[in-house]
């Protein structure tokens, strides 16, 4: 159990040293955020790009899909997305039921605002990873009740805007057997 | 091989997110220093506690010594020491002839200036795993050609002052199996 610790740990260092700067307000929160995004959109890049090194060509996005699920996320999180959805129009919404970076906060709600910002380097990191398989994506995520994590990727091609993201959620009805 | 790398690659993008800072010098070059021990310091305490939770109390330095170099060092670097001497007044020495943070550096002496930026955090981190197993120490690190490292533990009650240290390291002739 201790393995991962130390990515775990080296993770909420870098929360802190982020967010301890003295400023601090909305649009500092935002700055915050986009800088963790940043750095986990590089991590992602370089892990998808030794993670692939010896992986056959992928058949199509669901393939390319199927693959940050199961063996990039186990790489990272040690285990796999619980559920991924799709509407097969370029909305995916990757469940994870324990998300790792999540589970030293106190599960439930008591501190659902802190969430955003254990979550905006996991969300790079995907991001990143996607864009260096030639997928241009959005990623968002949202918790509703902690540990649990929903991942949001729309390809800003499709014809669904971001913003409409949550709703549509609810509507990628065709769960994918990821196994 | 890319389990690790997660760890690898954050570590890399705090380093240069610290080292991107407009202001640059000597005394500011100190302080990058200074945050990233201190950062592997809280990383080496929150990971040493989930290590040896249940573990067999020490018995002496030297148990605690011997740990560092085999668990400490396996969970973190994926490999344990390669060798430990000690002077047995308080000064080890650990040798590390494939040390991971090192390994994405061209071997050999070219890039030697840039190691004290790589090694900072897992001076912090062997400090902080010593501190929260009592042990108060003064860690140093040195490598002589890449990507081997010397990581040099000091007591500071012990008689020697951490200044002679590193001659001091060729005295610690007494080599002792860790394994």
């Amino acid at each position: 159990m201790a393995d991962e610790a130390a990515f775990q740990f080296l993770h909420n260092e870098v929360i802190q040293y982020i967010y301890k700067s003295a400023e601090s307000g909305e649009t500092e929160n935002g700055r915050h955020i986009a800088k963790l995004e940043n750095m986990g959109f590089r991590v992602g890049q370089g892990l998808i790009e030794r993670l692939t090194k010896d992986t056959a060509r992928f058949k199509d996005e669901l393939d390319i899909m199927k693959f940050v699920c199961k063996d990039f996320w186990t790489c990272v999180f040690k285990k796999q997305i619980d559920n991924l959805r799709t509407n097969h129009q370029g909305i995916y919404v990757l469940q994870d039921n324990k998300f790792r970076l999540l589970s030293q906060l106190s599960a439930g709600k008591q501190y659902l605002e802190h969430a955003p910002k254990y979550l905006s380097f996991s969300c790079g990191l995907v991001r990143g990873a996607l864009s260096s398989l030639g997928v241009k994506s959005i990623v968002t995520a949202e918790v509703s009740i902690m540990p649990a994590c929903k991942t949001c990727i729309t390809r800003p091609s499709s014809s669904q805007r971001q913003e409409k993201s949550v709703t549509l959620m609810d509507n990628c009805a065709a769960s994918i057997s990821i196994l």
